[in-house]
């Protein structure tokens, strides 16, 4: 079992490794967006990879746990270890240079603390995309991103951060760097280790660094806001959009009438583009060639759904403050959600085909424990829902403890059925440990837990994020 | 170390397993393309995913080896085992079905004994495109070509076949059946095992049936050959064209005399499209959305380039058996290179800034080693090039034994040192063992082996291939 870094252990560091800035244990380490655990532990910030690899060989000598810190985003605890052992939080923060941009090869290297919106920035400066993009994009970072394999709104398009990463450099558990940042776009040298550690979320080495992917900006940019049917007559909008413009479909966003009325019930103050908002729309944001034009595009895209009976009524931005104020509208709905306060929150995935079924069958379903109020919404392009639970007017979320874990257990259960995914984009974390084993294949778990104990055998990685530690004695 | 899969062995197989056919010894087993190696061994084939399971937990405990076969097509020696105990071949040749194919999701589920071409075939029929081609796609099996995460012509837009899998079906080394096979987009629910065992060359397990991606046919394709000053300005090309049409450039191979050249001198019957055939032409494929045109699309990039000194001549497709010509050029060279016998080939990717360089400053450097001719060509999309050292008229490959080493060690030296990778689509195999230990990343081969150990602690899956087996006693 891991040993609790104490003081000692981290003042033997502090002399081991000059360069390391010992942070003491400020609050904010020990917090996460959603409130539901307290993390412990001393922060130390290595300014180097060299200083990243002593002191996991000094903590992989000792037998101290290390939780590898980003921007502290995460949804589901896999930066705050509340139990066991206290553990050493390694914050990437000073580590967060762009190290050099190639635009005639679309790639850029950035080290694992740079913020998102830092490399969104580099890549704009060098004429180019970088298109992973989400609602914390400002203080998010690298490294946490590619552990937690982060998605967001452009994957539809471009892919979640493992499809963005080309190599990646990292301190194996054992304290060893590799030196694998490529920029080539086929190597077929051996295992593919890259894909392995992203996603990882921490629990087999820190990523120090990586090379990313960039793309050529669009010549032609737009969006529209298209009230459709239901989920189902959107997912042929979508294959629509895509008939008429392939892969100049950047977004395909759902969004559901609960998500802009708690905005409104609750205080926030967002312009919406129909009023009433519909049942069901969606944003669709195209990205097109020179000699294209988004807004065409988009107006010939909404005729054709009207023909189609696969729109009834729509907003096309027609300026980039429109499309924007599309865009803020969605971005804001997560805020909405806090605002009322969730009583559930699941982030599934399901094949694109069994999401009409899953979007009719579940509020019968959920009905059935208590009665509550839905706000589906999320990345509809990829089968991507945010399906959350929330009380109902006068009701409070503590009046709903007692049934909290039914409804996740009904959802999850009614994802699982179709094929789908427990987690399609937050990752495992703390929070979905016992999910993992409940939903998880066998035959993959017993492999993750042979990886796991091969590559980091003293245990020391994120201990108890993804799988539950091997109880020993 | 492994044991021989006996006479005495196979029967008992057969016993145990009724559904199991066994073939004998044929020799087309023990063959590979390039005719390096002889192989050795029983060969049986399994008819379904419980009797791969059973077959592998029969050699698990008895220690015999098991090469998985796919369509025997790999160019490294992943299907031969010629050295060490004499192992089981276990053809997935049964195991060829469509299991089922999703249109409106865009995926098909087929076995991993499936032939490429079968698979492109059955995307066709549902009116979509599997977008993984190569020339061996008339024989190449689903399995295989995931196990050596295959490339070929398609990967600048689609990615190689990893970048086209969603999930998989696999036999673990210990014998458990891994049902993964999602049709999801996004799936964050832990350790990405997929992208491990594809591309593991079936060291890590059996996969089984694939759920593999589908893309909608382009309404509009066409192609063109365009005669450019060298690589440098093809690859500014490549730029422009990816400004003009984005995602659009589904092709852009690189075509040098040699390849032509060595056509003609060997008796191929091959209309060229120019006379002479250009120093370096790109062969730029279109494939565009609806209500756009190739044909108008490559008209207008050629004459772009012409402007910008990256064009000196160019022949467009203007009918799709003009299309077909120029493709079944580009994909002719290879034979042309076998029937003058290349002293050494190499399959090497470079960042794409290096090429350039790396193109001007080979031959220089083995002319010092020997008096060769070169055929480099490729996917320089990708930055791929297969650059390939063949005799001068009048000499032998055979002439050239006692260099060829050297030849080798010089290209992969100066690919190595910038940057790139000495295996870029072909694996690694039993032919690149070594060169991975000498050019592979430290850290990144312990991990590597630390996760064979891990998961095929008896050592039977594939023995040979990518790492050289642990010496004991």
């Amino acid at each position: 079992m891991p040993k609790d870094a104490t003081p000692d252990f981290v003042a033997a560091l502090a002399a081991d490794i000059p360069g390391l800035a010992i942070r003491g244990e400020p609050a904010r380490y020990h917090e996460e967006p959603r409130g539901r655990w307290a993390g412990r532990g001393p922060v130390v910030a290595p300014g180097s990879t060299g200083e990243v690899a002593a002191l996991v060989r000094a903590c992989a000598a000792a037998g101290v746990g290390i939780v590898p810190w980003g921007g502290g985003t995460g949804l589901v605890g896999g930066q705050i270890a509340a139990e066991g052992a206290v553990p050493l939080i390694v914050t990437l923060e000073r580590m967060a240079a762009i190290r050099q941009v190639w635009p005639e090869e679309n790639v850029l290297v950035a080290e694992a603390g740079a913020i998102l919106a830092d490399v969104q920035d580099a890549a704009e400066g060098a004429g180019r995309l970088f298109p992973l993009s989400l609602a914390s994009e400002g203080s998010a970072r690298i490294g946490g991103l590619l552990a937690t394999n982060a998605g967001g709104t452009a994957v539809l398009r471009w892919g979640n951060a493992r499809a963005l990463c080309l190599g990646i450099e990292a301190v194996t558990p054992t304290g060893e760097i590799w030196h694998g940042l490529t920029r080539l776009r086929k190597d077929n040298t051996g295992y593919d280790l890259r894909d392995l550690l992203i996603g990882a979320e921490g629990t087999l080495g820190i990523i120090t660094a990586a090379a990313l992917k960039l793309v050529p900006r669009p010549a032609s940019e737009g969006a529209a806001l298209i009230a459709v049917p239901g989920p189902g007559a959107a997912l042929e909008l979508l294959a629509l959009a895509q008939a008429r413009v392939g892969e100049g479909v950047s977004g395909f966003e759902l969004i559901s009438a609960a998500g802009p009325a708690f905005l409104r019930e609750t205080g926030f103050d967002i312009a919406m583009p129909m009023d009433p908002m519909p049942d069901w729309s969606v944003l669709v944001d195209l990205g097109l060639g020179a000699g294209q034009s988004a807004a065409e595009a988009l107006e010939g895209l909404f005729e054709a759904a009207m023909e189609a009976g696969l729109a009834v009524d729509g907003v096309l931005a027609t300026s980039e403050a429109q499309r924007a104020a599309l865009w803020h509208l969605r971005e804001s709905i997560p805020l909405g959600n806090r605002a009322v306060g969730a009583i559930a929150s699941h982030d599934v995935s399901l094949p694109l085909s069994e999401i009409a079924g899953f979007v009719a069958e579940a509020p019968a379903e959920l009905a059935r424990i208590a009665e509550i109020r839905i706000n589906c919404f999320g990345h509809l392009g990829d089968g991507n829902l945010h399906y959350n639970a929330f009380p109902v007017p006068g009701r409070r979320r503590e009046d709903y403890a007692a049934v909290k874990g039914d409804i996740q257990r009904c959802v999850h259960d009614m994802v699982a059925a179709r094929g789908g995914s427990i987690s399609a984009e937050h990752g495992i974390g703390r929070l979905k440990v016992a999910d993992l084993e409940r939903y998880g294949d066998p035959a993959k778990l017993s492999m993750m837990r042979a990886v796991k104990a091969a590559l980091d055998p003293a245990g020391i990685m994120n201990p108890g994020a993804v799988l539950r530690p091997p109880q020993r004695g």
